[in-house]
């Protein structure tokens, strides 16, 4: 069976998000520095030393909680040290709620970062290490860039637009992150200059692909009676779900490239936690793993916002604008922030935090109600999701 | 504050644990199968498809939650990976716990593993990624070579009587693992051929240091309510606690290599939440983190089962000796195991497992109530530490 959930028993009471993108003078703990300091003080009375234990999502930028412990001079106190791919800040999230929920701590922190741009990693090499000669040795590009030939070919949609509806995805994002000081792209950039960027891996083009960023979040925990004696404005977990699939779609003759099986499974379960019966209609934003642009098109697909083959459609309606029916990627999505790995998750959860409680200035819906946050790690066919879904209110 | 603790909360009600040696016709697939294996076959009646989510703690044996998925082939499941040093494989069965006390999952289980023999790590170089210059860059024999001196000084302990006692832990721990079918080293060694062993460093010999294996371990837990339903004699998890240090000791002109800091606040967390006064008469028997000979010294007077600077004595009179007041590590230990690193912590709760249930065979001790587990991970002055206790009454 999925998860029971956790449904409205623990809440996020305050946050911080550093502006993400190449911070060549920022280190690994300052970045962590900054991102707790700006979560502690977005809680009024609330001091370091009353956060009982820290979750640290991070993929390649330290290991051991000692990774937080030692910059953030927190004292003795509990540090744990997740990753799982590009789904790591947000896995630190899940467990840092789990823990709450548990009784076992009555504050605790999720905190995510990644220093990326002076590892070395570009985005289009990653360091395998020796396997026994079976395992993808393909680019993250080139992995994603078959969605977009697959999905035209089974829904019949030409080529032209295919690209345009990438392009439409690439444009939307950008728009989002034009209107939103912390990301690392902000500026609004048109369709043509999208759709005849210079080619990456197959149909990708540049502007097809997320950049890559330095960047770290925090958000502070407790359980949901507990909120109002932290703020008033607490937002509170409806669901949480996680998907690690079988890594079978390679392998698999049967696996045409136009779903995320993994992605579907997940949605599932966070939807029958949070009782959404129809998210097209329920959610009301969402933050979704827009690595590369084909990714976000299936995605609306796999996440139910959109009919199977139909997805492409509203896409090119603006369904999923700002103004459109169902926000995707308000603060302009991993295109406009970059993905320093083990921050993403927890920054999609900032723009909901801003959203539900009506801080996002320009980029501001009218009244959300249901916000979701999706990350996808690994590749098409061999892959690990991860959903929440946060409210405003207590059902 | 520390942890509320989730005294009885959770039960383990099945495990596993592969041999641990140097498995050169094993992969880490085929060792998580093989623990996975035999930890559901020792529920009747549980299937792979009833465990509702997964934890795998693993250092650098693979990363994401596909490192088990994959291999153990459990459909679309969660997995989460997570990392702590060498409490690794600890901290995946603590969030795991936790996990399964917040409600959100029935019943789930924790794994570890750690394939290092053909890694290329031998226990001596650290391959450290680039840095300021200002990390030590000691190996870790050397850096928990400092203990001994300190020790002794501090104490009035002379050189010989002080190469007595860790030549009688070293000893202690290989008379248990011989005792161990599951153990990496399964003799007895001399307490002649212990102390005359070729130096390593500082005044540790070879036998003061424990070994490099390949290994894994399992366990599954559920709600402490539900146990029953699983096994007729399942285990309690008393306390679970965890701390990441500061890591300020090496800069600290007072820290004096006698003690962890982090293992003493460590300790104190547990006992509180397991309700333990006096753990020398309490604690029934104990796993801990004897990387090497000194630190399991040091770690008798940090979790209080010595007074200070009498620790020594209690080795010499054979108090720890498993027909001793407090067996400590009656399995055999790291000494015995080596350090898969991932998977450690849970061969060590294996140990309680079968003690509680009274399988302990040739090490089985007389009507043992309460277990403490303990892992050490990074360095002394900078390190993390895990503790758990666990029993095989619900109080």
């Amino acid at each position: 069976m999925a998860s029971n959930g956790i449904r409205d028993k623990v809440a996020i009471v305050g946050m911080g998000c550093t502006p993400f993108g190449e911070h060549w003078d920022r280190s690994v703990d300052d970045l962590l520095i900054d991102a707790v300091t700006e979560c502690i003080g977005s809680v009024p009375g609330v001091e370091k030393d009353d956060i009982d234990a820290f979750w640290l999502g991070t993929m390649g930028s330290g290991s051991s909680g000692l990774t937080l412990s030692r910059p953030l001079k927190i004292g003795y106190k509990p540090v744990t040290r997740v990753e799982n791919y590009c789904a790591t800040g947000s896995e630190s999230f899940r467990n840092a709620a789990y823990a709450v929920a548990s009784g076992a701590y009555d504050c605790v922190m999720a905190v995510g970062v990644e220093k990326l741009k002076d590892s070395g990693f570009s985005g289009l090499v990653i360091p395998t290490p020796a396997n026994d000669g079976t395992e993808s040795e393909l680019t993250a590009p080139a992995m994603f860039s078959l969605l977009a030939p697959s999905y035209s070919k089974k829904y019949g949609v030409d080529a032209d637009t295919m690209k345009e509806v990438m392009t439409h995805i690439a444009w939307k994002n950008h728009v989002n992150g034009a209107r939103n000081p912390r990301a690392q792209f902000r500026s609004e950039v048109a369709k043509e200059t999208i759709s005849c960027s210079p080619l990456v891996a197959g149909q990708l083009g540049i502007f097809d692909c997320s950049g890559v960023s330095d960047g770290a979040a925090a958000a502070l925990i407790v359980r949901a009676e507990d909120a109002h004696r932290y703020t008033d404005r607490p937002i509170y977990i409806k669901a949480l779900s996680f998907v690690a699939g079988p890594a079978e779609g390679p392998l698999d003759p049967a696996y045409d490239y136009t779903t995320f099986t993994e992605v579907v499974r997940c949605a599932e379960d966070a939807y029958a936690q949070a009782g959404v019966k129809d998210p097209r209609t329920e959610i009301s934003m969402a933050e979704v793993h827009d690595c590369f642009t084909p990714t976000e098109l299936v995605l609306m697909e796999d996440l139910g916002f959109s009919e199977r083959g139909q997805g492409w459609k509203d896409v090119l309606e603006g369904f999923f604008d700002l103004g459109g029916g169902l926000p995707v990627n308000p603060d302009g999505g991993l295109k406009s922030f970059g993905h320093p790995i083990g921050a993403s998750g927890l920054r999609m959860l900032f723009e909901m935090w801003l959203q539900l409680r009506g801080e996002a200035g320009e980029r501001q819906l009218a009244s959300p109600r249901l916000g979701m946050t999706h990350n996808l790690g690994g590749a098409p066919g061999a892959c690990v999701s991860f959903a929440s879904i946060v409210g405003a209110e207590r059902d």
